[in-house]
């Protein structure tokens, strides 16, 4: 039985960050469904989750359900515990940005990932690349697709936190590619406390 | 008719870093076969050659010949212009560094490519994800495996500058996993001049 000690809606187009204890949980529900989250992790400024030291411990593109993402400093810092989703997520890549969107042909500013993250944590050094729930991006010999996500209404994910960690989570902007199926809408975290 | 303007020795388990002009090539040589090369790129010490961003580009696991890795600026910073080499490289993992032999079980210091970039080049702000050249690591079903380095002596990669950067080189030290044949071997640097 675990206790929720907080709710945050996360609104489309938006990112907030939480502080996650150690042996907290965290609970990323696709409210919607078809919802691509980049999340983020923090240790501390220079120790953030890292997807290719993930990678090299797992060897895995994605986790599976037991496994955890790694830091920088090869340390876990969130183990995923629970996938009631389709288990399609992405680690391969980078978080929109506003070059992003320059690239795709967007004129004028146009919220994304790497904003968001500098505004919920201005404590982030630098863009790490985020893990992207829910973002289904096919790997067939060695291409890769930008497909809808396939997550339905209420879908979640769960990671528990093995140290302290500052996560930031954004409810991706993309509305140019169809990753979000053309129309990006809101996520919810649950901040989940087993033994409180 | 490219000019040679300048050979660089990189003794194995070493780094070595150069600066490339616009318009100019780089040439890496695995000299002794089954070696892998670690590379760096860098147009600013906030701007540097970025596996997740290069990826969203290609739409590819690693650049086809004519393709180009990009920065997390989304600007082209090296072209892929030539590969004389089995083709088999890899942009999924992340350097060693003395953590992770210490948690393959080194006891006491061992060389890195981590500590080799910044060795050779103290103006990185953090250690990016390398592009792993001529390093072997098939992806199946999601799963990676580290297999041994497939390349022949004098096999070859050659990157065109697309912007001024710092370019570093490590002749990978690991010496635990396979992945170079069990003995780390030097490789070599050729700056080349297409219209000098």
């Amino acid at each position: 039985m675990q206790t929720q000690l907080e709710r945050i809606e996360v609104p489309a187009r938006e990112g907030r960050a939480l502080r996650v204890a150690a042996g907290r949980s965290l609970r990323v529900i696709d409210v919607v469904g078809g919802q691509v989250g980049d999340l983020f992790a923090f240790a501390a400024p220079d120790e953030y989750l890292s997807a290719s030291h993930t990678r090299a411990h797992t060897r895995r593109l994605f986790p599976a359900v037991g496994e955890a993402f790694h830091s920088n400093r090869r340390r876990p810092l969130l183990e995923l515990v629970a996938d009631d989703s389709p288990g399609v997520h992405d680690m391969l890549i980078a978080a929109c940005d506003p070059e992003r969107y320059r690239e795709l042909g967007v004129h004028g500013p146009h919220a994304s990932c790497a904003e968001n993250l500098r505004h919920a944590f201005p404590g982030a050094p630098f863009v790490p690349q985020p893990v992207n729930l829910f973002m289904n991006i096919p790997v067939v010999d060695g291409d890769v697709e930008f497909l809808p996500a396939s997550s339905a209404p209420g879908d979640s994910v769960t990671l528990r936190a093995l140290a302290d960690v500052d996560v930031v989570l954004s409810a991706c902007p993309q509305d140019v590619l169809r990753i979000n199926g053309g129309e990006p809408t809101p996520l919810r975290i649950e901040l989940l406390c087993p033994r409180c």
